[in-house]
């Protein structure tokens, strides 16, 4: 590394998806290394609706690490960021640039300083486990510029210190987290069970729900449900390791029906124990139960379950329909129920992959309004619910993260390694 | 029993509480004979506020069972009316009425058919344990009428056949209905841990919760749990087993902290059952989440619990104040958030022991305006909540089963034993 060079900067970019667990965690053995009390398994969304993009920057004109998130300064010092940029750092290995006439030699990551610029495709606020992307993102974009030769399941170990189920954004299709058994938490990572192709007609679609409350943050929610929840070891100990066998099962033979039972069962045990919490914590809200009965009414009069739910740290659903034409079939009744308020516009209201939405034969608002109620509703006392949903997210099961080589499309500027 | 006196009537008026669960019974090993999974523990609540009356009768000239609720003829066809009458009838001893010259022996009671009127002092759609009042009151007012031997705790072996929760109406106080281990259930019973006067500084808050779904019934509720959930078990054998010897604990002890830490938990956690369901169940709402948030906001502020709140199968929140003082503030923070709509009838909004209104400084809906925000409130976005209770209850512990000897209170005619 030559001083009178001082002015090169080196940079990597990354995209890497956010995931929704259908398995869930919740409750650490470990609250600094982040390591959980059962196993979980998730399913990545596809990052062309859901994702983090972050670009890693080095230089040694740099005097300190410095991040940006949406375009804002935030501060590095929390211990979370601390954990993995120390972690990656030790992990570093010579880096060399032959264009641009950079060698950046394995000790010399111990001294310079790092820009971090990281952008959302999403709403932060929206509760969509924006963090699991972003720290999946920052690890595996670092491992890149730093030239890790650890595999992703590895970098996934270093990912979890961040963000417990950012460990899972390392890869696409479903994913296990192994919860491991070393005190050092080195076994408690991320493996795929099978890729995004493995079971490609599953469609997903996330309804964010408005909500009055400030919800309990996950750390400390699950905190409080591991020291006070005379429920919580049962379901880390006997119930969630035979569910995880099942649900490997379910995924590796394209079961729906298991998987769909699996999904929601583990969801609504997960509020249960939030709810066996003292003081109780209440992340469903009544929309959220609207959604599940709209669900499960159907699911019952179909005889076999169509769409599967499962609900994070917030009151948002994600659903899991079997096929493109069930998709379609969810997205008239969830529109049917939860229309949007007037004068709202339709492309606002269904983002992501709109094409379900030409499905579903809706075009404007009125579409919306002549909807037929769903044949399963025996009273004609439906409530309608406006203005309960924020606007809903069409998607689908995606790949993990990828590294983006065309430059044009880093967060920060080549020159000054300050965001564009 | 002279034939040529066809005509006479005789009849027994009874006047029963109900009772709220602070240790939920929750689950059924038996389902004919109402035989519970775990001991649950109430208390009767002031029948001055919450009660039946019941007015049993039987005359050789009625030709049918036949029975009114509030006003209206209900079939008694249903297994449940069949058994408590079986029972009971069973039970039956010689009756002499010299007054009125009335013999009727042990075995006439087999062919004489019954006429029942009941009466809820309170709305029977409420979701307040009507039916635990109602069968509690049925099974005393006959075990009156046909001079039936056994004492309050045998009567409850029979009203449990009716609805599980009766059982624990037959005694005021603090009540424990012990799960039994006998198969015909002569075991399962209530016994009374503490008369009404022990903790007589208690004083309880219902909030009528206004609610937009039909709730599933408790007892095809807990049908579900039981088969579907995999925490119930080990609720009902792990956990509630020694939450009873806590709580009668500090039931001997007047242990308010303790009351209330089991009581809040033990709802809470009936409520994770419910959602452990498949289908899932919920019976509390978003209003009923506020009202436990201000409870638990309320009681941290304080260090030491103010309030306990519990509920049943029904969004309605059941608040338990330490004190007539406690329950002041309790009623002044539940007025402060949930005021009623405009133009409403103050004396229709608070009802049942209004005195506490007074001590609250309240003569009018202005007084509730008036009301400064609880000073544990931090921030100033207070979401006051118009509309979602649609009245306050308030009532203290009370006493158990008497008889009303006073005919003129009776529901039916004494001539022709028909509703009056």
């Amino acid at each position: 590394m030559a001083e009178e060079k001082s002015r090169w900067v080196l940079m990597a970019t990354a995209q890497t998806p956010t995931n929704i667990a259908v398995i869930k965690y919740w409750g650490k053995r470990d609250e600094t290394l982040i390591l959980p009390i059962n196993d979980s398994i998730s399913v990545t969304l596809d990052p062309a609706h859901l994702c983090t993009t972050t670009t890693v920057a080095v230089s040694p004109a740099f005097t300190a690490d410095r991040m940006w998130l949406n375009g804002k300064e935030i501060a590095l010092a929390g211990g979370r960021y601390q954990n993995c940029l120390r972690e990656i750092r030790a992990r570093a290995c010579d880096v060399e640039d032959k264009e641009k006439d950079i060698k950046i030699s394995k000790k010399d990551w111990e001294k310079l300083h790092l820009h971090i610029a990281s952008y959302n495709n999403f709403p932060t606020a929206a509760g969509l486990a924006s963090s699991a992307a972003g720290f999946a993102c920052l690890v595996f974009a670092l491992g890149k510029l730093m030239n890790v030769k650890e595999d992703n399941s590895h970098l996934s170990a270093i990912a979890r210190q961040g963000s417990g189920s950012a460990c899972r954004s390392l890869f696409g299709g479903f994913v296990k987290w192994v919860m491991g058994k070393d005190e050092n938490g080195s076994d408690s990572r991320a493996v795929q069970l099978v890729d995004e192709k493995h079971w490609d007609e599953l469609v997903i679609i996330i309804a964010v729900v408005s909500s009055r409350q400030k919800e309990t943050s996950s750390t400390r929610g699950m905190l409080d449900t591991v020291e006070t929840s005379p429920l919580i070891q049962h379901r880390a100990k006997e119930v969630v390791p035979k569910r995880v066998l099942q649900m490997e099962e379910a995924i590796k033979k394209r079961d729906f029906p298991m998987f769909a039972q699996l999904t929601c069962a583990d969801s609504n045990q997960f509020h249960a124990v939030c709810l066996d919490t003292s003081p109780p914590i209440f992340y469903m809200n009544d929309t959220s139960h609207r959604i599940i009965s709209c669900v499960e009414k159907w699911n019952r009069s179909e005889g076999t379950p169509q769409v599967a739910y499962t609900f994070d740290a917030g009151p948002n659903a994600v659903m899991i329909a079997r096929s493109r034409k069930t998709a379609t079939l969810l997205l008239q009744r969830l529109l049917f129920y939860f229309p949007p308020k007037p004068d709202t516009d339709l492309s606002s209201y269904v983002i992501g992959d709109s094409s379900i939405l030409e499905d579903a034969g809706i075009k404007d608002l009125n579409d919306i309004e002549a909807l037929p109620p769903p044949p399963e509703i025996k009273d004609n006392n439906v409530t309608k619910n406006k203005g309960d949903v924020s606007y809903f997210i069409c998607t689908r099961p995606g790949r993990g993260p990828v590294l983006i080589s065309d430059e044009s499309r880093a967060l920060l500027n080549p020159e000054t390694g300050l965001p564009k």
